[in-house]
């Protein structure tokens, strides 16, 4: 039986990484695209790399939720704009998978706070569940979620490298430094002055110093994980490359381990998992490493000189980080195998 | 039935990009991988990103030349090395597909002229296949063939752009300029300061200006094609990126077709073809719209001004021009399905 | 006695090069600089690398038009607007510099042909003056010169690349195919989807096939010079770079010399000139040898197989071919020496 | 008067660099120039951007060490070749500004330790004078100098963002977070597979995470500040461009000032400093605001939520971070003003 997919938003590069994706899995069929800027024009015009597959139309927003029939609906839409969309599409007895930030913080107060308007949906907040399947507990409430709230590309990277100690205890909760790196394709497609090629290449920054909006959903998850609150620093920085998110953390562990040691809880904890590989000793995580690609890539190491744990996280801010991570969660809601349609090879150079 | 197959000399990028593609394959196995430089190693200390496949180990090359066995080898050897290896392993009952340039010129003279050595496996040539499907009664050929010579990364570019428009004796054969651009990938992977990120990065240059090696090939395929003798002018050009080329061909209608019947010519010669995709009109191949695919894109444009009419070509240097073509050639070999292993969608941004 | 200069049209790529160009100048003092979408705001907010410099503000165009004294007025303003400005500038007394194309082709049919709209300034065509003072005669002409057509940046590389030979009746006139290649800092810092880093990064393509407005004055200035029409096949390309043109020019010579007598050739006609340098045999220009610098690098091929010969030429299109070249011209109109405040050696890496 | 200057080590990026800065410089003359490997040939053999000057031939080393009379001797040698070299070139009466690491430890121990072989000219390292004349007393220990021990790139990114607080002891001294980004010049122009454009493009990683040789250099010099040992966690990482650092600091403070106070406190520092400049509030550093010049940039960020404060650091690894910053040493050591030479404004784009 084929899964109906329809994917709303499917002109930024979140919606074209979900086609590219979608287009390939064996078990699915995307039934219909939407965008509101491009309605009525193929595809393939939007995004040429694209022209390879079947031709797909995009449709206006409207049209789709209300009449369009299909199992999954993935929204990658604005934030501010999913959260109107979704409860629709929920009522025409679709499953969804929400891309944007609408339905990550469970508490509404939080998310005003942060995003800068009342939340319009907040009913929905109890149900959602937050789609990082690796993270304790999170595989079996995916598998029978309505609604996926699909995680941020920075916490999934922070929250891949740092749950599994707050879990075992390991680290202390206070003093967390993260220090962050993305690709630009994180800024999406819209054009901005600052996302140019001219503005980006050769150069890099930190933007939002002490104010990401991502901030709320790390520490959210992280004292999920540690039974009680957790505040941390966070800088995210531009990267002069398209794809990819570093995450390097520091942190001061709570009991004398040796950098093997905590390797080993690493790969303890990820041991089952089809997309998180911990690297050898003497390697660390690098964008390459990932590209492309669902997997994560995590490395530890022990400063023996001050006592403090390194622990670095790379994955593809567009796959990982979204649109893989979205049809993982889909394939986890629908019973699928896990990996379908996810088993790219990382592409080097 | 698994095809079992060896790659010889896979610690460059194509070798890279050959176990990329052929560890997804659903029809085969690599049975092993050869490197000398890094015999004894595993294949994910020398290739990070390879390290979520099931692990391989670098075997050296004369072990495995003697002793393997496997249905078919790719020889992803440098150049005068392959001539070396090719003929043992036909000997072996293995069938081969050569990624060197050894087997591409049908003229041992030609080849020593242009390479600087004598071909020490001269009785080979004759049987040798070169390996691009799409050119008129290759495709029969490779499927009978023991030995594939595959096509280097510019020719094929240039092959797919220009030989429709010669067996159709569209174009006048003189005066022909063909100005090519590659990305870095295409040196290879072995150190030399001309392909060090400082050296290359917000720089181009023009490169084996009016010496190209590529240019006998090319005037030999385009001349089987025309059926005369055929003279280029090519100019290859190192572009600042990884992966892509673009050539740029100009040449000389010997009809008064309109632009539109150009692209016609196009479309109507690889209608069937799974990887051939002539851009629409208004539209011109960029290299992104194959990276990291087997794809080739193509465009045309008729100069009204001058009455010349422009061809443009895309490929992924390393899949299409190298590694993709090379699995290409394997199945139309072993009878499995041509695009088996090569769906990838091209990766964007 | 200080130069007094206004430069109208700040915040684009090529203003702040003026900028930056112009704050060094030894004999300069830029009096004010205008902006109309950031008037009021400092030019540091907008350049922030230009905060080094003592503060200038932005002030509205037409205000600086109609008021502001200065000696020389540099118009990098968009096309259509400058020649609504230039006449102004002229009736108080200032010297221009127009940056723009809107003074360059001396046919105001031709102008409106390629630029879509009639111009409104013709009377003013016939008294401009091309500003490449490497051409014959122009530099005579440039010094005694009110208004100033600053060359195009295409135009610039490929003149100085055949300007020489066709003076010397060296060349056929037909059938030069001229392939150009350029960073993004040609497309101006205004916000266009094709200008974000993604879609750039790692990408390469033609663009304006067969329809660049830089041919008709390449036309013009080939044409006066050889003393006949010319008529010439150009394709423009992207590069996923921020500065640098490489030109690639094939032409057929009409008499038999050597490689090296060609180089000789373009020694000869250059050995005076501060600003264009012919690189030695066995090397090619690159854009690394020219950035940030308003020099121009020239190299030469024969091709002995074929007989052509292949004249390449790199500049960085914001300096020789842009800003830098706008400098030089201000130097030879006020008697200023040539090379003053362009002495910057090229930066590389 | 000119001052005769030598450049030993010239075929490196530092030494182009030199030959770059020095070639402009008023008051210099560059009287030779050294290579080992490319003895007898022309500079702008090994660095093309320097055709544009007057030609240089590189001599071998000895030669001139032994032979050459000059006032200043800039030693861009590698690290423990240098220590050989510069006890002679004192000798022979010359002022060193040594670019390596072998004269900045004070502790001959410490060398021994992070660079792993004895110190074989540790009678000097009483009399280095450590280059970072924004240090506190460090510029007249300068002027005063024989021998400059010419300061890291990280550490003159770091020191300059950190020792301004730890003098006035506003923050405290251990937990400081130190995560630095630097461009791929920093590994210099040697061949090495990790400097390939391939391995560098599109990636982004972490190297010797805990183990960086410019730790003990780092906590030497905000020691001496301080007054009090200090013990930092500093992990450097490889960015995808040609040149600049960026380094984020994260700090404790000791005191209750606002975010304004801070900003505040850095500008009262560099007031007088001809090359620190302290961004305005709102705005960060990028490698944008600093490249190809003699320029630092600073900005910080309190943390409201947290409590901690960052500051940022933006320097150009070649300028500031290495020939700059030596040429600015060489002005105060021969009494030329100190910003001669060193005046160009950043490039961007």
């Amino acid at each position: 039986m084929t899964i109906r997919v329809g994917i709303f938003g499917a002109s930024g590069y979140t919606g074209g990484e979900l086609v590219r994706l979608l287009a390939r899995h064996p078990e699915v069929k995307v039934a219909f695209v939407t965008s509101e800027r491009h309605a009525g024009r193929p595809l393939a015009e939007v995004f040429p790399h694209l022209g390879v597959l079947p031709e797909l139309t995009c449709h206006p927003l409207t049209d789709m939720t209300l009449s369009s029939e299909c199992d999954v609906a993935f929204c990658a839409l604005p934030h501010l704009t999913s959260m109107d969309a979704v409860p629709e599409l929920l009522q025409r007895g679709m499953r969804v998978v929400d891309l944007s930030a609408d339905f990550r913080l469970q508490d509404a107060g939080l998310f005003q706070q942060w995003y800068g308007a009342p939340h319009r949906a907040s009913e929905l907040l109890r149900e959602a569940v937050y789609g990082l399947p690796e993270l304790q507990q999170q595989r079996e409430r995916i598998r029978s979620a309505r609604l996926i709230a699909n995680p941020g590309c920075y916490p999934t990277s922070i929250l891949l490298a740092l749950a599994p100690l707050l879990r075992e205890q390991a680290i202390e909760l206070d003093g967390m430094v993260i220090d962050s790196k993305s690709g630009v394709s994180g800024a999406g497609r819209s054009v901005a002055q600052g996302s140019l090629f001219c503005e980006v290449s050769e150069g890099f920054r930190a933007y939002k110093v002490t104010g990401h909006r991502h901030i709320p959903e790390i520490e959210q998850e992280l004292g999920r994980v540690a039974g009680r609150p957790v505040c941390i620093r966070f800088t995210p920085h531009l990267l002069p490359q398209s794809r990819g998110i570093l995450s390097t953390c520091y942190v001061r562990p709570r009991c004398a381990l040796t950098e093997s040691q905590w390797r080993d809880m690493l790969i303890d904890c990820y041991r089952d998992e089809p997309f998180v590989r911990v690297v050898p000793a003497g390697q660390f995580p690098s964008t390459h490493q990932v590209r492309g690609s669902n997997y994560a890539a995590l490395g530890v190491a022990l400063d023996e000189r001050t006592g403090w744990l390194m622990v670095l996280s790379a994955i593809d801010n567009l796959v990982k980080g979204a649109a893989g991570q979205a049809v993982q969660n889909m394939n986890l809601m629908l019973g699928v195998e896990e990996s379908a349609g996810l088993e790219q090879v990382p592409l080097f150079p």
